[in-house]
């Protein structure tokens, strides 16, 4: 364990030691590295009061060196449910295999307790640096990630700019937009939309960018034509279901996510409709399972793998002191034209 | 860091001390602690010398206890390119998170300069267990995870019994079985299967499994019924062309693997035949994405996040110096029908 203190590598922050730190927090200096260590055994108020002195004169827990334990990210989820998960924690695992590094994954389920659980296992641990999947964190425990003075970088962030970490994300509304004009530049008019869930920044971007490319070809915008959803497949075929009950069903659909896709999909062939013959259905993620749907899906390419080999780059900097050049990064999506998406039927 | 020795709880090892392996190998303690503590600065001789004596002398490297640094938990895969991976991570992440162990997941791609790396690493971070997922690891590999002494378990072996080390896995024979039965019932004599990688046990237990299934119904055996995959998509499509091309094509078809009969639904799609009006298709797996294919996946489930909640129990039990009851378990696979199999076509 590293227990001498150092600054950024930049040297902007003056050293300071163990011992200062303990005459500040009028401890003695096992406590001080007691609470460096990640050891149990301190009281809640006095821990908190030296990580705050650690974290104010930009202490650094702990550098790797040769010889000492091996350097370890903390990769976290809220859950581990989807194919989504598997291809950031190949990205992340990529990057910090080659440096050493271990990935520990953990999904918190969003749950309090169990986000309490990783925070006290994650200080215990003395990992160097945490990546969060758009996770939605309690206010408290950002408190306590800010205490733990480690390196935290977002993936997709999902609206919570209450913490101040630099973040790795997609061109969501870019995306949007490029699906929507794909199924405007095969002659289709009435578009269907299955949006993600609102409180995320990601689902909201999605939806402008389908606004903005309907205004641009002059297409009014037909609140009718919105289904709500959650990213699942189940929300897709009730949402694919409900848009085609509707008196002018649309000719075309686009779900936000790919898992959404295939439910429309399976509620489209339930109804006895082909796709894309009789409905064109576009995605939006990529995930390895959709180039063999059937049919093969058109949809909107979010680079997850390299999200997370930028997110473990950008930690693995941070850890070392290094200068992060942007704080908010959004990597391009790309569309993919596949077999479910064709000219409206009769055109 | 644990520096005393310890036998397992049973008692049935003496205890031994650094001093004396020390002694024995005619090296310093301080050189001993190296060892154990996984530094690099020991030249491999010595290493391989100290750990030699340590794990005859049943020494346990470490143990975890309040104020040490958490304990943490290797999950080894060969490829992190499968849904197949997340639902063995979110078994093991469950059991190990309520535990307060982390899970460190790495893939080593079968490249030996990669397992050597993860090697190198897992020595460095001293873990308290690692848990294989069907790798095909070298020879010198296992040598030296059995020098690090560290309990090992091993998912869906995949026909490497070199490795002294329990096995989870699931009742592939029975699985294969109850698949080819199904198709059977529902009237089927020209049953194709496209079988898994030769090498890997699991694949020759689905496809004992399925000519059983035949014997026992009196229905031949037919070779040309059998095409060789790889369980990837693209294996099932190419599988199911290979098949359909024959003279006397079969009326359902036995994928050995939900990715294989994803790709099978495809080539048939192409084919302009129906699943399951034309030809009935039965996959081995259960992933999350097949109750959404087109149609719905008749499939074989096989228990994955329960096979790394037992891996990970018994790698925390064998940690902690506990008798495991039985070497070698297999849970029990299901049979899941949805909508891809029906009678055929004319019955």
């Amino acid at each position: 364990m590293a227990t001498e203190s150092r600054g950024t590598e930049g040297g902007a922050r003056p050293k300071v030691t163990i011992t200062a730190i303990a005459q500040e927090a009028g401890v003695s200096v096992p406590t001080v590295s007691r609470v460096v260590n990640g050891r149990s055994d301190v009281s809640p108020e006095t821990r908190a009061r030296v990580e705050d002195l650690l974290r104010l004169h930009g202490y650094r827990r702990r550098q790797s060196a040769p010889g000492d334990r091996a350097a370890l990210m903390d990769l976290v989820f809220n859950d581990l449910d989807s194919p989504w998960a598997v291809e950031i924690i190949r990205g992340v695992e990529d990057v910090a295999h080659q440096d050493g590094v271990g990935t520990v994954v953990s999904a918190i389920h969003g749950r309090a307790g169990s986000a309490r659980q990783w925070l006290k296992n994650l200080r215990a641990r003395a990992s160097d640096g945490v990546i969060l999947v758009t996770s939605v964190l309690e206010p408290v425990v950002h408190e306590e990630l800010r205490r733990l003075n480690v390196p935290i970088v977002v993936v997709d962030p999902a609206g919570s700019p209450a913490l101040d970490a630099p973040t790795v994300g997609a061109t969501n509304w870019a995306g949007g937009m490029a699906a929507t004009e794909h199924l405007l530049s095969l002659g289709h008019r009435r578009i269907g939309l299955i949006a993600g869930p609102p409180r995320l920044l990601c689902s909201r971007a999605r939806l402008d960018g389908h606004r903005a490319a309907l205004e641009a070809a002059g297409v009014p915008f037909d609140q009718a034509l919105v289904a709500q959803g959650d990213f699942y497949h189940e929300s897709g075929f009730h949402g694919c279901d409900q848009l085609m009950s509707g008196p002018t069903p649309p000719t075309a659909i686009f779900a936000s996510s790919d898992q959404m896709a295939l439910g429309a999909i399976e509620a489209l062939r339930r109804r006895g409709l082909r796709v894309p013959e009789d409905v064109s259905i576009v995605g939006f993620d990529d995930l390895p399972e959709v180039r063999w749907s059937a049919p093969p899906l058109t949809t909107v390419r979010q680079p997850l793998a390299d999200m997370g080999k930028l997110a473990a780059r950008t930690v693995l900097r941070q850890a070392r002191g290094e200068e992060i050049e942007s704080p908010r990064v959004e990597l391009a999506t790309q569309l993919v034209v596949r077999a479910s998406t064709a000219p409206p039927a009769g055109s």
